[in-house]
């Protein structure tokens, strides 16, 4: 274990946090709010400045990371991140809890969107900024975020990346590493400020644009306002977002070919299809079991896709209260939740092409009772997926699902309501944000659940294995 | 596909079931009960016979058949002992509704034992006896009854027991294969007199402990009485029941090498002690958990063994309404649902083999982050086990993970309780019995959900592939 390169890199990342809190301290200049807010973002600044410092003074001697070590860094830079990201809402006394606000900001950089505040008014413009920025940063991984513009040696990069980048298969685009990070990281960023453009002509104030606009972008969840998106009143602007977030929730690399005209590819990939298959499914099937609760046509479509979407992005802004719809349609939505966006998007959750490959597992399982003796190639884009990538899926399928048992079952200590159990661990696992089963928000579990979900969400964005990392004993031995 | 030996083994079995009904036939003249039942019973006798006799009529030119028609007979032979063994249900009028009574029987020989029935006093002691006897011909496998008793080509045999004997792993003792089948029949039966006769000297009126003793040998779980074992008001009875069914749910093949001496292969079994282990620390859990519901220890500690040692072993007995428990009881038990008994054993479920076989891929996996580089092997008592199998495995996993979810889904329509959906899919697709979050029994589904149940539960004892066949159009074409 190269500790100094650990220490190293993780003291420059804090000096990255330290520079992203530059950006509410300007959003509370301009809405000239209490200097007590300013100045508990300055001392955060000033905080994670001296620690950076520290840890960048003596430079390793060995610049040589392998995987183990990439990992390590990527669990440990969203813990410390959502840990220090949360000193602003301490400081200011909007969120006191230190636990509420870890919750509320790893919630944030790992785009799930979840709150335990019961009242988001509590928040000043630059802490509710704050909140949606981390977002907009966690979108497309903070480490592929510091990669983007941190200067280092081509392997670190590589193992870092590759421990973080979401979904099953490593993008095709990713020779040369850094370049692509910042391709990658310029059309994300085009696409922010074109959906934040769009709902602004649509009727939206500017400042609502920029943090639903962030929200939407990293498919984290957080709105403005406590009714979310129906506190606007306006189809228009619920269809600009269902679609926004339905968007991001593609494979970048995907867009990376349609600027390369290869419309073929991209209409042509396989998990997109499936996406869009589940979509328009799953829209169909909830508008077909709510019409009957709003007797509009219209009204059913546009609040059935307004969910389907934000639940399979991960999304999870609302439009309306979920626990007046009949069983069925929550169950729907719940499915969605386990099923995610696609691998390479800003979504989060098990994703479409892990979920593809599964079914097509079982597919060929079944087959096997009618064709015992046929050897059954199993092809993703005509292209055969070779068995140890089936199996390394299929083995992942067993680890996430005895996580989620586990987690299911802790969350069942603290309430009575199974729904809630189950729909909180899919929620904070997956990265969504809502729950199912209450209209109440996360502060009704205790403290230690908070915890728990915290560190559940992270889990989830990192697809498991960094955060386990994290907790096994034998990482931090000496030998 | 052979067809006519299809049709010719069918036969033999529909004549086997008319055997069978002679039981109920003979409680029923004991009990000198309304001749309308005894017609009920007579009259499916004549059916099954003229089918049978019909069918047998012409021989097979060839007895060969494959796994295929092998999965193919048990598939159908479970559908029809259930189609068939319903109408002196319906005859009689006792369970007018051939749905119903469809449910109900299938219910038995799959030792299920979740029930349709809000009273069961409208069932006389004839038709009562022979629902729980489907429990005690069903615990071992309604094949393996016939093979032990049926002449047959050998061949035919190990096809036929291939498709039903349930657990991933074929036993170690069956290479002389009807041999087998009727030295684990007589274990099965002699521990089935045992457990009658116990039960009569605690107390239990006579009739009374055969039903009990069929329905906790076979892991089913129907009873005598609507409140099940807590009508007897005695703790001796409860211990009783709940240690013996735990028997049953042990893997047979053990009971063998008991017998042979070999105590060390018994009780240094991997499976038994996971088994055993779950059962303890499940019921160690639940006794914190409903310790102040009830006050006493004594009790507390009765009804947490008591309800585990019913929910491993997939029979299902009650002792008090679970809807009082808190959620946290609930949820350790629908995960014990998720587990099942051992494999080999007449319990259904997942199996306990399984489970441990995931759980350890799954650690192996986990610590892979740490040490990426080692291959690690995977032991069952000792011996390695290959690849293919932790494969067939994992995408057994896939299979059954689709199909829950589905069955999930589809039960999400007919009711508005999370709880019970989910649990009415785990309760039937792993034969245990009873729902949670409900104390009304499985009439409150409609129609066709009872029909979908029914296959579930036929579904989840063959282990999911025969019952595949079945529904398949390609089994039925030519060609």
């Amino acid at each position: 274990m190269n500790r100094s390169m650990v220490r190293y890199l993780l003291a420059k990342l804090l000096l990255i946090e330290a520079a992203l809190l530059s950006v509410p301290l300007i959003v509370s200049l301009i809405y000239q709010e209490d200097f007590k807010v300013l100045l508990s973002i300055l001392a955060t600044m000033g905080i994670l400045g001296l620690l950076g410092w520290f840890g960048i003074a003596f430079k390793p001697k060995n610049y040589h990371i392998y995987t183990k070590e990439g990992m390590l860094i990527v669990a440990l830079c969203w813990t410390l991140w959502s840990f220090f990201g949360a000193l602003p809402f301490v400081f200011s006394g909007q969120i006191p809890n230190i636990i509420d606000a870890f919750f509320e900001v790893s919630s944030g950089f790992t785009t799930t969107g979840a709150t335990v505040l019961p009242d988001v008014a509590v928040l000043s413009h630059s802490l509710l900024f704050w909140r949606s920025f981390t977002h907009l940063i966690g979108g497309m991984g903070v480490l592929v975020f510091a990669l983007a513009i941190m200067e280092n040696s081509k392997n670190a990069h590589l193992e870092v990346m590759r421990a973080e980048v979401p979904g099953p298969i490593f993008g095709k685009v990713v020779s040369k590493l850094k370049n692509t990070a910042q391709i990658l990281y310029i059309i994300y960023l085009v696409m922010f400020v074109i959906f934040t453009a769009i709902l602004w002509i649509a009727g939206m104030p500017f400042y609502d644009s920029i943090v639903t606009a962030m929200g939407g972008a990293g498919t984290g969840g957080f709105a403005v306002y406590n009714d979310s998106i129906a506190h606007y009143h306006s189809s228009l602007i619920t269809i600009i977002v269902a679609v926004g977030t339905l968007l991001f929730g593609i494979n970048f690399n995907l867009y990376y070919f349609l600027l390369l005209r290869k419309f073929k590819v991209f209409f042509g990939d396989e998990e997109l299809r499936t996406y869009l298959g589940i979509v328009a499914v799953a829209t169909g099937l909830i508008f077909l079991n709510i019409f009957n609760l709003y007797g509009s046509w219209a009204q059913s479509l546009e609040y059935s896709f307004f969910q389907v979407s934000e639940v399979i992005t991960t999304t999870g802004f609302g439009i309306t209260d979920l626990t007046k719809w009949p069983l069925f349609s929550q169950t729907v939505l719940l499915l969605l939740m386990l099923i995610g966006g696609s691998a390479g998007s800003t979504a989060g959750g098990f994703k479409v092409m892990r979920s593809l490959i599964i079914a097509k597992i079982s597919r060929n399982q079944m087959l096997k009772t009618l064709y015992p003796n046929r050897v059954m190639a199993l092809h993703i884009n005509h292209t055969p997926l070779d068995k140890s990538t089936q199996h390394s899926i299929l083995k992942y399928l067993s680890v996430y699902m005895m996580i989620f048992l586990g987690l299911i079952l802790a969350l069942s200590i603290d309430n009575n309501n199974f729904m809630v159990a189950v729909s909180a661990a899919a929620s904070t696992f997956n990265n969504i944000g809502p729950m199912l089963g209450t209209a109440e928000t996360f502060n009704i579990f205790s403290p230690w659940a908070k915890i728990l979900m915290s560190f559940a969400m992270i889990a989830g964005r990192l697809e498991i294995y960094p955060m386990l990392l994290l907790f096994l004993p034998k990482t931090w031995s000496k030998y």
